[in-house]
């Protein structure tokens, strides 16, 4: 097999990862690879947990400032939570190790629309980044780099980092080479272009990364999957989810609203999203596009049946199973598929001028349909809102989909007053359950509340609903959003009580 | 003096209000013309009221579904308000009439960014617009119109109308022909291409407005000013305030994160933005831009002064003395200012591009950088959210200003929890008061948490919020986002049952 590390200075710098992870010291920002579990570093971060671990054990403090594209694995966020390696972090996460020390105040998390994390590090927003480790697929003997599954901020990583460390990543799909596109065309205002992307699947810059030879001091060579579990086959709650969409856009195509196309998808990460991938496909829709952030497996089925035409994303997110069909069908998807830094995924330009159908899971929406991403009663965090956000404010619509109820039923997703507002009444457009979908377009919030108690809220907490917001309505100082202050909260109070909203 | 009506077609539709008027019927959805006080039409929506008054006299139903490009005036919306003649309106209002009937819960009205109505409109979101009523200063022989003191969203309700109804004011500044610059390039995803627009001051439209003939079913003379205010001098307070936010520019300068000449600025309608420009310019600030929504009083100054190179916004919202100086000046003025519909001034992609920086007055934030901007305790609507969402979101820094107390001290305008929340904690980066300001980039919920309440708390609540956040550290479930729930709206509760949060 060929070499992935193809010029001759950067095979100089190959080492162990122990010795690149050396090079990190306490207190450094360092920005890594890795969007949704694909493409973050796999073995300088497991060596630089093995050296905090060590530091602390001889009394010192060791603790980094880690920034990424977004969710990494257990072997970066999980390893270094582990060691308490980690004093900030930012702009994702999933990891239940980092997000239990998040929760219990140990770490400082900052939760950040994903489109804007590259301009607040170019802006001096986020302080000097001291190191950037970035996997990457390859290195052509120019220097020049191939991305590997995941693009997220590494570009950014790379040019802003005062020293680079790479892993060359020789177990990432060969076929990945030309899969990109970098666009090298951002600026700091009031230096700024319009970005010349007008479809999904335009190519804009060019397939590989660039990085300043001399600031790289490792390279390191790994040979390893990005760890990514299998999905489960959508449940009877998602499908039925994925029929009130499927069925809503059915209805906007008949009014002239949406053409038989639709508009560019974004879709969420998980079970909901792809069983409305699914139902489009099962729904006989043809020709579709996507622009969204993370290409999983529900999504190759799409490409490979031709429902979806063109994906642009940042990641490919795919399970054993989808890394085995994507390197069996490699010349089909290479036609198909665009993989973009996030900022350009992401960006608040190119999400509004193609009109992105933004589709994302959410953990509660209450009545006026102030929608809540990220926090478990107002104060764990979950995860983050990632790209929502990115998405549903500047999208064509802004659907936000739960199940009706979670914890067998102890928690009514449909609330009085969200715990924590990441998507207010002014950006929600649709929101959907498996009871129904309320269609919020051109509505006041007592209208909005009407819908949403009747169309999306489960039979066993309706009547609560319905009783809270007639008082609300008749005892509300203000009556553009009625509210019961004392009340407004009282159905997550109890839940912290006594586990249960009822 | 020449007419101002120089079309023969349109000549033979003149007719007086009331007959125009009359052309209104109940239930219509009628896009009027009118952004913060200027620009609104004068005459026909007074007939109108009195038409809907004799109707309700008879027993008969009739309202109608007002939109607008922003707030309007007396003759407009408070006539219609008072008579009951209104059942839904958005995108913004600040009529104290039209206020009081939303809030006690008479009128349904909607609360959106001001940059997302005119695609809305065109979305289908909005149903049919049946009548246009939209105050132009004149009509030119080929039947193109001079727009007003204000375009909002005139474009869109002239196009997407079934019929329309012209007000030529011939009180407007004659001098205001070719000082509009009217994009045309707009369309519909996937449709779309970039807006070619890199500079506050390009013009990339045409100075007129279209308008099809064969809908033009009336045209009205009028000779009438915009009613406007004026500014009160900037007191303490808001110098205080505009004080922090120079001194924090000028270390961002001095830091290499910002130009002498800044970025461009956008701010809000009020004293404590006047007093912001007039500390800009008091500062020595030379070479400044503004790509913003309103051009008050305070903004001519900076303009005449070359304080202020040039300065784009949808309206020209000037007091009685601010129309003498426009006038007296034109010709300068006419080479600094372009005035474009509020779908360009406010639209996301040129925001981002340029970089604005924001600047916008609030209700109330909360100690993790939640904002308020629109509800009074969360259940009364004060005006809307403007455009500061618009700006907020998408710009270069987003800052909330606000005293720290209201009532005397009844209020504190830094809160446990924001009572409504209009920008995320995603979203804000700098909180001003007289206090100080507190620079939230980069910081997790509880640094947040800690620099608000120093920074900008009123001496006399800054040790309760201290005392709520070091309780709520250690008794939260989740200590990301520490809250103690059962306590975070008591404040707003005290303040509804006592008449102070004390």
């Amino acid at each position: 097999m060929k070499s992935r590390i193809q010029n001759a200075s950067f095979i100089s710098k190959v080492m162990p990862a122990s010795a690149a992870a050396a090079q990190i010291q306490p207190g450094m920002t360092v920005g890594m690879s890795g969007f949704t579990g694909s493409g973050y570093p796999k073995a300088v971060p497991l060596e630089l947990a093995r050296l905090i671990e060590g530091a602390h054990a001889r009394g010192e403090r060791f603790a980094i400032r880690v920034l990424t594209g977004a969710s990494t694995a257990p072997e970066l966020d999980g390893a270094l939570a582990k060691v308490g390696g980690i004093d900030f972090r930012l702009p994702y996460q999933s990891d239940p190790e980092l997000r239990a020390r998040i929760n219990r105040g140990e770490i400082e998390y900052m939760d950040i629309h994903l489109g804007q994390v590259a301009q607040y590090a170019w802006f001096g927003f986020l302080g000097n980044i001291d190191m950037a480790v970035v996997e990457v697929a390859g290195v052509l003997p120019d220097g020049r780099l191939i991305p590997s599954t995941s693009v997220g901020n590494n570009k950014t990583w790379l040019d802003l980092a005062s020293r680079v460390i790479l892993e060359v990543n020789s177990n990432q799909p060969a076929g990945l080479d030309g899969m990109h596109d970098i666009y090298y065309g951002t600026a700091l205002p009031p230096e700024r272009k319009p970005i010349p992307l007008v479809a999904p699947g335009d190519r804009i810059g060019e397939p590989y990364l660039r990085v300043d030879p001399a600031k790289v001091v490792a390279v390191v060579e790994t040979h390893a999957p990005d760890r990514l579990g299998r999905f489960a086959a959508p449940d009877e709650i998602s499908a039925r989810i994925a029929g009130h969409l499927v069925e809503f856009f059915r209805h906007e195509i008949a009014h002239g609203r949406l053409r038989p196309e639709l508009l560019p998808l974004q879709s969420g990460v998980g079970n909901i999203a792809n069983a409305v991938l699914g139902g489009l496909r099962d729904g006989g829709f043809e020709g579709l596009s996507a622009f969204t952030e993370v290409i999983q497996d529900g999504m190759l089925d799409l490409i490979r049946t031709d429902t979806l035409r063109v994906a642009s994303a940042t990641a490919l997110s795919l399970s054993p199973e989808g890394v085995d069909e994507f390197q069996r069908n490699i010349a089909h998807y290479r036609s198909r598929i665009v993989l973009r830094p996030q900022e350009i995924s992401n960006h608040a330009e190119l999400v509004r001028r193609l009109g992105c159908i933004a589709i994302n899971g959410m953990v509660e929406a209450d009545i006026y349909g102030n929608v809540n991403s990220t926090h478990v009663a107002g104060t764990s965090i979950i995860n983050g809102i990632g790209g929502s956000g990115d998405f549903a404010r500047n999208g064509f619509l802004a659907c936000f989909v739960t199940p009706s109820i979670a914890k067998n039923g102890a928690i009514s997703c449909i609330v009085p007053m969200a715990s924590h507002v990441d998507h207010t009444e002014h950006d929600v457009t649709v929101i959907v359950t498996e009871q129904g979908l309320a269609d919020l377009r051109g509505l006041s919030p007592k209208q909005r509340a009407r819908a949403v108690i009747a169309q999306c809220a489960h039979p066993d907490y309706r009547p609560l609903l319905e009783d809270y917001f007639e008082r609300a309505c008749r005892e509300s100082v203000g009556k553009h959003t009625p509210h019961l202050l004392d009340e407004a909260l009282s159905w997550h109070q109890r839940f912290v009580r006594s586990g249960s909203m009822r």
